[in-house]
């Protein structure tokens, strides 16, 4: 039964997307959904409250996707610029389901301004990638890997510029190699606050 | 007859620009926007063909206005490094512009994947900035003050990360003082291709 109701919790949040991706998230509504997934509305309301609601665990289940994926880099990388490096070889998955995703993202977010929850929803991502990637770039520091770095400052400008990127990918993926831009954007920020000797020094350590 | 033709038509942009940014621009329409302006739909008509088209020029106004302040920091520094400082100390205005018109562009942006004209001139403005920015980096390694710069490469990057803290901006005004944020990202950026002590030589000669 359990099993069950996890299985129509899926099905509904897979069509959801599906809807949202196809007519943008303003034009979808719940018959929609509903249809698409083949259930009852009893059964959507018995999962989510609103529209809304599956919209915003869609966006934090991508969001946890991403987290982990991130976390498996940190955890397996001899230092924090080889972190970055392992991160930056996830980014075409991320490019093309921020492509598929993002034009309803925009749509969602410009109701931002209006509405509270979906403020909240909207702002925090920012602050979490903002802390994983300032707690990396501290940790660099403090192995000695990087250095030259305000980490508050550099996680924000990396936040900034992989938003803009996914940004400009999503409203123009023709127009260049985002993914591959954004490697060279990783690199270029990194390059500019690592320590190469004390950097290979670690790495030799952490291999041995 | 001419100038008050010229005033009708500036009439409608301010008027559409207070529509937009109070209800959306989805929610407002050409008669809000006739109403707001105290103008008949016939004059509106003779100046504009379709509520996008007014929309489109208040955005190519607010890039004209950008570009112009722009060219005349370039103008007028010593160096190129000197003229992105210049350019940093335009921040506060653009910000608060931005607050005030990003989360209509926002919308308008949501209907770039449907609309082939909504969608040029939504990426119009990268590649213009692009250039800009390219441009000036290679006058910069040129004139010997920057190096180990791709400029194409160096100018996607600013550009990116200028639209990521634009539209963090938008959205969380209060969240940290963006225009200072950017321009400390702009330093950093431009700090890692700067070569400080040609740079210098160049700026004694130009001054002298």
């Amino acid at each position: 039964m359990q099993q069950r109701s996890e299985e129509t919790r899926k099905k509904i949040m897979d069509a959801a997307l599906r809807c949202f991706s196809r007519s943008g998230y303003d034009r979808s509504g719940v018959a929609e959904i509903c249809t698409e997934a083949g259930v009852s509305k009893g059964a959507f309301y018995h999962h989510f409250s609103t529209k809304q609601t599956v919209f915003i665990q869609l966006l934090n289940q991508w969001l946890d996707d991403l987290d982990a994926q991130m976390a498996v880099s940190f955890e397996n990388a001899s230092s924090v610029p080889d972190a970055f490096d392992a991160i930056t070889r996830m980014l075409p998955g991320v490019f093309a389901a921020a492509e598929e995703r993002l034009p309803m993202f925009l749509e969602f977010w410009t109701q931002a301004s209006r509405d509270p929850v979906i403020w909240e929803a909207t702002i925090q991502p920012y602050h979490r990638y903002q802390q994983v990637f300032a707690r990396a770039l501290q940790a660099g520091v403090a192995e000695g890997s990087l250095s030259g770095v305000e980490p508050q400052l550099a996680a924000r400008l990396l936040v900034a510029m992989a938003v803009g990127l996914l940004l400009q990918g999503a409203l123009n993926p023709q127009g260049a190699d985002w993914a591959e831009t954004t490697r060279q954007g990783i690199t270029f920020l990194l390059e500019g606050m690592r320590r190469p000797y004390e950097s290979d020094n670690r790495s030799d350590r952490a291999h041995r």
